[in-house]
């Protein structure tokens, strides 16, 4: 049985439930992490530690995040994960007089997740038709607020394809729904820069350490991904994905070769990390 | 005890609870109804059943909300309810891959709530650093995506502010964090038009078709507020609320007589809705 560390406490993760009260339940008032896990550890923590302090700050939830290294060793070592994903959600706790907030208990959602399949062929993008939303808007931080990308993919899928091309207010490239994108072209490698919508996603960020290649952070529109060489996604979940066409556009790329370098780079970074803090994640489970 | 309805079941609110896996809880996946509750009986109860139609159809859930009107009957009578909100919140259910969404129940939960305290001077409104968000990036319904309207109300308490006055992307005035917007001018009544970002309110539509003046629904910037005779806000909780001031622009107006005459409109329009509609709300109660 999986469990999850809710406010502190192990549960079982079916009976896990927050009040229908919680701001997260009511406006989705609240930010989340997830983190990928390799053989046991997860992957580049203190960073996702330093991205969650962020979006708790710009959202204004007062929440000692001291705690969450010690309740995440504890719920893997409790579901034995080897393996996938840790996912870590704050809300703004209960209460307040519609929108404005009264002082609460913040509530904190720890779980370990399977990883879902991973196409093992390219995937077809669609050229979305919703936007993100403008940092005049929301805070560009990691938020409980899911329904544009949600609704992106949906919409993505009706056209069968695995995910959704967003662009930002200005119209440059931004990232998918659910992943940020990079092109190769001429030997170098190019992804949206933060400006332009895409997310601060830690996969981007280790991509653009490990990259062979140099790297330009870019405004950018879909013409620049005309003549592009190669195009992949990446995120926790789905590392480096190759990317094969944007419909309706009618753009092809040959990406296999490419989105495996850079998920082979990966790995290896993400076996180093692990090796390297196996004795600090694992100490908990041996005692 | 109060009670809501989870689900079609009647329960104790202080236990109702949703799963953590709930992508309310997860992503505001969802949309709502508040409905005001004069003598006994919901004001305008159809309306509010079709905006909800188009918000669920808008975010594609497809649920049937054919047996809400019963529910609600339900529930103001366990509650005995004579004055006060409704509020149905439903969302997309458990489940899926990231944001793409798996096939699920939807959730959907029924509260009745006291009356918060209204102010009885008029407030102050303080101008937003936050813009609505864009139709480009969310459907322009009642969405559990309350975060930007939540930064921009804390915002304006910071401020010593009631309320925040916000944008839309156009740069033309919207509404509040949590309220339409009208001003008189000349024996004109004005409201942005919804267009602009202006949610489509209940006692927006009403305080149109009630106003003894003539409306103009309106692309306005700030400058027209500055020559304006009076402005109020108006929603299901205050009804019409008299502004008299903008914070920091140092805009000032006497409203009180304009927000009271447009508050007795509004409250005979309910009296007599109700008194029309008594015998449909209270036949379960009687039963």
């Amino acid at each position: 049985m999986a469990h999850i560390i809710l406010n502190h406490t192990l549960v079982q993760a079916e009976k896990a439930t927050v009040s229908i009260h919680d701001r997260g339940f009511r406006y989705g008032d609240g930010a989340f992490e997830t983190i990928a896990i390799y053989d046991g550890v997860p992957y580049r923590f203190e960073w996702h530690m330093k991205r969650l302090a962020g979006s708790l700050e710009a959202i204004r939830i007062n929440y000692d995040i001291i705690s969450l290294w010690e309740e995440c060793r504890n719920l893997l070592a409790a579901n034995r994960v080897t393996h996938g994903l840790l996912r870590i959600q704050i809300t703004r706790g209960s209460g307040g007089r519609g929108y404005l907030p009264e002082p609460a208990e913040p509530t904190c959602v720890i779980e370990t997740m399977l990883l879902s399949e991973i196409p093992t062929q390219p995937v077809a993008l669609y050229g979305s038709s919703y936007a993100k939303i403008p940092a005049i808007s929301l805070p560009a931080e990691k938020l409980c607020q899911g329904l544009n990308s949600t609704l992106a993919r949906m919409e993505a899928a009706d056209y069968g394809c695995f995910d959704a091309l967003m662009l930002g207010d200005k119209g440059y490239i931004a990232e998918t729904s659910s992943a940020n994108i990079f092109w190769l072209k001429d030997d170098i490698l190019y992804t949206p820069a933060l400006g332009c919508g895409a997310m601060a996603g830690s996969i981007r960020s280790a991509i653009i350490a490990l990259s062979p290649y140099p790297v330009e952070e870019v405004q950018a529109n879909i013409t620049a991904l005309a003549n592009a060489n190669a195009v992949f996604l990446t995120n926790v979940a789905w590392k480096a994905l190759a990317v094969n066409q944007l419909k309706p556009a009618g753009l092809q790329w040959e990406s296999t070769d490419a989105a495996m370098r850079f998920k082979t780079l990966l790995e290896q970074a993400m076996r180093q990390e692990s090796l390297e803090n196996q004795n600090d994640w694992r100490k908990e489970a041996a005692a």
